[in-house]
């Protein structure tokens, strides 16, 4: 038998077995969400914040002052920049977006603008680009490098497009690719809002969406150099605003978010927010403060985390390595936290291999779907999200993966 | 001694116990959140919802079916017809009314519109005026009845102004009056949107925000009839959204909240959601399900709230009928639910009694919130609030109010 032949008769084997298995989701599993079960009931009754208020009633649009400190360790910030928040984080990047264009934040309205473009580091997140989309705003390929966005394409966007006015950045475990930005890029991000310095009415704003802030999983992992540090010294700090959220931290669902920036991003969004709504849930916020007491909780919390994650990040990487190593038809990224694994084929065969792979029983993203408007020019990527589904799932589904990639690899040479 | 000199003078008198008393607050009290207390813990590691999913996770935008059934019986809608939110149902209020500006529900948006204009009965609920406000929207007053809303008023401008696009309702124990509308006025307001019908490019919505459903306090109060059925009726059900929410049932900031419509209406409003979040707290959602239980449940669950809140708005009209009865200078809204009394003086005179009553020590809503721009054209609505303080303070605010009412009432007629 050819190559091509063993090839098509593994892959049949594999259909044969009729499995029914999903890379597709990027939540926790049920063991991380029974790490965090001590929250309900963890109130015993007392519903009193630090400050003395009553969680239960009304008010309090910033948050509680200990749930406030838990993120201020999230983001790397002092309390008193943080918001905490519902249980959603794109709920609050949608809001700020919505200001940034409708109202403006520190800043005048981008809706003044003739038109407003978003810089997206590709391959990226989807509802990073859906929500963009959503509220009519266009989006401008750049593309990732194992330090994070190409900042030279950046640079010369923010410095020739005046249309450009926020970019998305993922800075740590980014999703899909799980890098982590270096010291230089972030330093490089930080400086960007000034070289609008000198044109008042067209201000760019850095969007940092430190999802995966304390989600390592492998023993060394690098350290994120602090975007507001950076931004202080290069003076834009009203012109950066940074997301976070327990959200796979504690129930994916039922966790607080936070946003965090300096006095006037969130003396700005405050004035936003206060139309919405009048105030967040208090009482979830006091749960969670409760369960994590302190960094050193929340450190540790997220160990347990590790422990949960790291064997199926490493059934990834040998059964990718088994089947695709060194054959120079596929690369893939090597994360040490976060919730993906990048993987790039040949140009054009993305989406054969996603197809092939769902006739075998295994569901893959969409490909296309971690670039705006669901559109990779390459139709190379496939996003793998192996938290979700057990480690015995996790090695059937990248050895189908693995198989799938080499089959349409080996035809696409044939033909 | 004149009648003046000798208001003067029990004005002193109050005045020198130095009190620090409070009628402006629409919150539970803590009597009312202590019912609720058994909400934390209430799940003992259960984190199921009836379909079997796990609501620590990511996912259902709509809600868990438990917990729509519970909103189904709070808003007179079968479950199918509801989407059980986060805590706040003044959010589901902002986020559809921006959907309606800037995206359209079931119709075209608004924004293509030369002017977009809110009918507001008045006096009404200050939050929707400053969402309303925020989002670039114009507002009209129409007057209130005993009934609700002057529909003679509304259905002239619905008629005649093609720029008014949406009404505000808060048709059960409106806020403030207390008023319930009359089958004939939901009858009417359900037919509004058909008025347009020969203007596809210019619907009208109805806004119906049932913040008080199930909020009687009083034995016999008048039941609201079905905004649903009407709709039905019309055939405007695809312009007709409701709202509601346990937010005066269990934690005033922790609860769960409800947006009720059509088909076309729920399928429109995820589509703009899905943009947003990923979904809302069903953690707390199946909290608050098995909390209730059921119809029953909630029904004895609010009684225990009017055991509470009975007394203290008898204290009210008690103090308002010594102090004020039969003078000529002041009328209120008996009401036998919801959360507040609506107190009208004389033409003028609103903010001096709001004036010399903080000098006395009582704080009192600022004359004109409860009108657009916070501007009542005749400067004579007042609201009370009598929930949160306790019985003894609603007691000795009364006092004060009705003291200053009459100072005021009695210094007009002098100069």
């Amino acid at each position: 038998m050819s190559e091509l032949e063993q090839l098509q008769q593994r892959y049949e084997d594999l259909r044969a077995q009729g499995l029914s298995l999903n890379l597709t989701r990027g939540k926790p599993g049920a063991e991380q969400l029974d790490l965090s079960d001590d929250l309900d009931g963890i109130l015993e009754g007392n519903y009193e914040s630090d400050d003395g208020g009553d969680t239960r009633n009304y008010g309090g649009i910033r948050g509680i002052p200990e749930i406030r400190e838990i993120g201020g360790h999230i983001l790397g910030l002092d309390s008193s920049n943080v918001i905490a928040a519902g249980n959603s984080s794109l709920q609050l990047m949608y809001y700020l977006v919505d200001q940034l264009v409708s109202q403006g934040l520190a800043g005048p309205p981008l809706r003044s603008k003739p038109s407003i473009t978003a810089i997206c580091p590709v391959p990226g997140y989807d509802r990073h680009f859906t929500l963009t989309d959503r509220l009519g705003i266009e989006m401008v390929n750049v593309s990732m490098t194992d330090d994070g966005p190409n900042m030279d394409e950046v640079e010369e966007l923010v410095r020739n497009e005046l249309s450009t006015s926020f970019m998305w950045c993922v800075p740590k475990h980014s999703n899909p690719t799980g890098c982590t930005y270096s010291p230089s890029t972030v330093d490089r991000i930080a400086a960007l809002p000034a070289i609008r310095n000198e044109k008042p009415d067209a201000p760019f704003y850095v969007l940092w969406d430190n999802a995966y802030a304390l989600h390592d999983f492998a023993d060394a992992t690098a350290e994120l150099e602090s975007i507001n540090e950076r931004g202080l010294v290069h003076g834009t700090q009203d012109r950066i605003v940074q997301f976070g959220s327990t959200s796979k931290m504690t129930f994916a669902g039922g966790g607080v978010a936070f946003l965090g920036g300096s006095d006037a991003i969130l003396d700005g969004f405050e004035q936003y927010l206060s139309a919405a709504t009048v105030g967040f849930d208090k009482v979830n916020q006091l749960r969670h403060a409760r369960f994590f007491r302190d960094e050193a909780g929340l450190r540790a919390h997220m160990s347990n985390h590790a422990r949960i994650l790291k064997p199926k990040f490493e059934a990834v990487q040998q059964g990718l390595t088994r089947e695709l190593g060194n054959r120079g038809i596929a690369k893939w990224t090597q994360p040490t936290g976060g919730y993906f694994v990048s993987l790039d084929v040949n140009s054009g065969l993305a989406s054969k291999v996603v197809d092939l792979a769902q006739l075998a029983g295994l569901s893959l993203t969409p490909a296309g779907a971690t670039f705006p408007y669901g559109n990779d020019p390459n139709d190379s990527n496939i996003r793998i999200a192996p938290t979700f589904a057990t480690l015995e799932e996790v090695v059937a589904a990248i050895e189908i993966l693995g198989v799938c990639v080499r089959l349409v690899a080996a035809r696409d040479i044939e033909s």
